[in-house]
């Protein structure tokens, strides 16, 4: 049996990514991937890697997805809450913006500026390795956003049993221009990029306010974190490098996190610290971790892609743990080296 | 059923890839991949990628390969036909090498410098799009390099049907740095390479004698091309510019290109000359053109990944293709986008 | 005594070129520089790289460039003739746009698809190796485009001499995405650029009038050249590789070049054909040819970073010739290396 | 008056810098540069943007270098100490490896591995914005690491006035692979860096004593720096994030920075953190700080490029400062933008 799954707002780097990887799954067909700008346009001919599909963006219409069991929604910030309350019900939601990731509906009012519309839906935060029993049949998931993905799993088995010191959290963050989406701007202009590094939104990215609630839930005390992204001249990629301090630096801690991600097939725990060789093109994270006996600092790296895990490949896998398929079901590719 | 196979000399790009591709086949089985500097490696801590095999690289010893329904080498030029007449008694062989390569062994052996040791033996020129027919059921399968499997693409059916000037034929290529393989040199160290273009080897590539063959062949008249590679600050990827000049300029020339290629699922004519964003990551060769009516010039511009279709992906087509499974096993994953 | 100079349009890639040579020039000081957008801002506090000095952006007023010896315009394409006219009676121009580049302002009404407003006006094409005596003196200079510099640098010393088929140029040139302006697009987004090669404008780039012009003056005959122009992922240079085929293989065309070029400071005919590195960020531009033995066909390829020799050192140059001022007054550092 | 300087080990990437500002310079003319390699062949021949010249690489003999005021040292780390003493006596030296850096040579033996051999020498640390008093007339300076520069100007102003807690001083930086010299190695190999981020040496980098040298000195107590590099896709820069905890949050830092270094021509206080962009082919130093009000944390981020301000460039500004020439000398041109 093969369900039927629907894409809203399917033009940018997440739909195409949702594209590529639905593409290859074997248990879902893609219905609908609509998109105002792009409606009638074949999806084969706006896509230089897809093809050999007879799909066409369309124009959101109401009622259409009444046929899609499960619907991806890739709408900007804020124009999510407005569509999810009449598609839930009729359909499961995995949605990419980060309109439901909030559990606390008043911060994400603070951080985004806006009144929240639909405050009072359910939904899990889905990232998996945290949540997977709640994601289990779960109608509404919020799909983390990148930086939180790769900062969240690179820290968690820390936070869990309390080893380090919360309020010096060090977050440094690495990440390819396409987390930026696909519209052009001043910011990820190639000349600009190219040749370069650049920080930005030094202390005040959105994206903290995802990463201190999943921190502080997953400790039972408040951790308010350090977090500064960069941008680096590369398309795909997240590489984050946590800077924390144990209170004992003898610990097991890579043993901690091997216990701690021992069903997660996603993540692989390394010899070393990883970089983003090998990851880009794959829905793993990689991560690796070494002691600094000198100041007794603990360094953390995680590996993603920003677009798979840390995006669309993260949304297919919540789909597949939803619907009942297996975790990796169209996932399991590792990805490019060199 | 499940195919026993084995990887000669898998410790560089092409074994990488073999190994990437292989994991997600189904078919067969990665019996031994063999490398005398990684001898007792496994392959799981070496690839920043694969994981989850249990294979350690071996030494290559006498007989190893028994088990072994189809051999592929990725030995350097030369070292290839030394051991090539011992396997083809027991194994299939697709020979990433060149040794195999040029028909002509009078002419391998000037174009390499070296007596052919095993000129006698038969084999197929594995660009599967030209030869496939011999390829079904060839016991031995020399592999196209990177950038004559672009060229001769982008070429043969213009010169099949005697369409352009032979004289003329200009081919422009620019490549990632991953083609020059894993060994550090000068010429492919990233201070040198980034943010740069480099010309090289630009009348006397070696490449050159597989491209004049195979046009040669199918055009039945001597073809020289005119081919000039460039070095760009890419890993992966080759685009090949062909200016040509027709004879007759108002022929339907991407026509003459969707004929040729109805059969071939791995070739995808375009309605815009190609670039290859969508194309690394995946065994598609993009093809499309464009008539200069000032000049009466046709540009046929291809599109490939060096690794997958210009070396390791073609491998493992010629091995579908060779054991009678669906050409497209294993290969059939869009490339990245962005 | 200090020249004074002015920039119209001075927020884009080669105003900020010029402001760079121009801080380090001495005998020259920049009066205004303007920009609607801009105005009122400092430039200090707006290009990351110039510092020290007191010029902020002003809006353009009539009258303002009276203190002026010079002026560059910098503003695209069709919007510079309309002021040419009523400056060129107090003051000198560089145009670094196209307005007065074709000789023939009925070729240019084509190529740009606008009537031209001042087609009486005599100007220079200010490519000083071609015309450095007629730019000596001269009252309005016409700045070549960045692909011409490159392409007419590397073919008028054959083309003078009569010494190549002139069916059969054919220029297939490798950019960076700087060329394109500061301007975001979908075609320089980062993402879509980085990791990749592109052709675009496959046989209409409207530079090919200014090509076949100087190259048809010089040669005596009606040139029309092949060209092909491919943005690759680099932040500045041009690298134009040239494919000829000579009427006589044995000529001596490194020494037509060396004669050709012996009193032109800023061209280098190199030992080896060229590549980028080492000459991005200087105004130099470098030559290189080798012969193809095999196939008759003579590889001439030049290297310039396209905003200093392709655009605002080239117009420092002219500049300097204009005034009386040493050619190489400002241009005389090296490129980059590595 | 023209000094007479030479260079020892020349061949190498801080060489070939030294040949590029040095041949702007007009008060210092380079009589001899060496390599045991490529002893014979003529500087312009070797270097791709480095003409005009008449210098050869020459064989180091004894005595050869006595008419020369000073010497730059290029070699490899534990080489530089058998040559100083020698040329001591008739010649300055401005010392480019490690070998002089650490006061207390027991540290010094300690990270490198070796046997100090000419320990009791009196030496400058040459970063001139901490010591330029008594780089004044000095007889050798050891020119700075390039981490260690864009670290310790971020925070020397922090330390100096004791504002932050010494214990929790995280450096987290990225590099271009300049920084790792010419010679390939798998590390700098193109397909391993292009496209990637890579962490490494992330607890026990040579730099690190550098940095705690020097800020201890500074803030009279013993400071122990947490700092991790990081592989960047790039040839030229070093961005260094400095995450830090003040006691007062309150305090004007920007303040402090600008006062701290009013004297020092080459850094320069940014109202925003800067990226790399604009820095790059300079000698300036770019500093910016933004505090994290939400978790006490203040952010100082440098950037500079690290061949010019982290090597070559910072070693000419010790010379002019030993020879009573301006600071400034040939170090003036401000970076490419972009």
């Amino acid at each position: 049996m093969v369900f039927g799954v629907s894409i809203i707002g399917g033009s940018g780097y997440t739909g195409a990514e949702l594209l590529r990887i639905l593409g290859m799954h074997g248990d879902v067909e893609v219905l609908h991937v609509t998109s105002r700008e792009l409606a009638g346009t074949p999806v084969s001919g706006r896509l230089p890697n897809v093809t050999g599909t007879d799909l066409s963006y369309e124009m959101p219409e109401p009622g259409m997805y009444l046929d899609s069991e499960l619907i991806f929604i890739c709408v900007p910030h804020t124009q999510a809450m407005g569509m999810v309350p009449d598609i839930l019900g009729n359909s499961r939601v995995v949605d990419l913006s980060a309109d439901y990731r909030l559990n606390d509906r008043g911060v994400y009012e603070e951080v985004y500026g806006v009144k929240h519309t639909s405050p009072e839906l359910e939904s899990v935060y889905g990232l998996p390795e945290l949540h997977r029993d709640q994601t289990v049949g779960a109608r509404l998931v919020a799909n983390p956003g990148c930086y939180p993905t790769g900062a969240i799993l690179a820290l968690a088995p820390l936070l869990e049993a309390s080893l380090v010191e919360t309020g010096r959290i060090v977050i440094d963050s690495k990440s390819g221009s396409s987390g930026a989406g696909k519209k052009p701007t001043d910011f990820t202009h190639h000349p600009e990029v190219a040749g370069a590094v650049k920080p930005y939104r030094v202390t005040d990215h959105r994206h903290i306010a995802e990463i201190d609630q999943e921190l502080s839930l997953i400790s039972g005390n408040r951790v308010r974190v350090s977090f500064t992204p960069h941008l680096v001249p590369i398309s795909r990629g997240i590489l984050t490098t946590c800077h924390v301090f144990p209170d004992d630096p003898g610990l097991d801690f890579r043993g901690a996190f091997e216990q701690f991600y021992s069903d997660s097939p996603f993540v692989r725990i390394r010899d070393e610290v990883p970089g983003l060789l090998g990851v880009v093109g794959s829905n793993y994270c990689d991560i690796g971790m070494e002691l600094d006996r000198r100041t007794g600092r603990l360094v953390v790296v995680s590996a993603i892609d920003n677009l798979t895990k840390g995006a669309s490949g993260q949304a297919v896998q919540n789909m597949n743990i939803m619907m009942g398929l297996p975790e990796t079901r169209a996932l399991g590719a590792p990805g490019l080296y060199p």
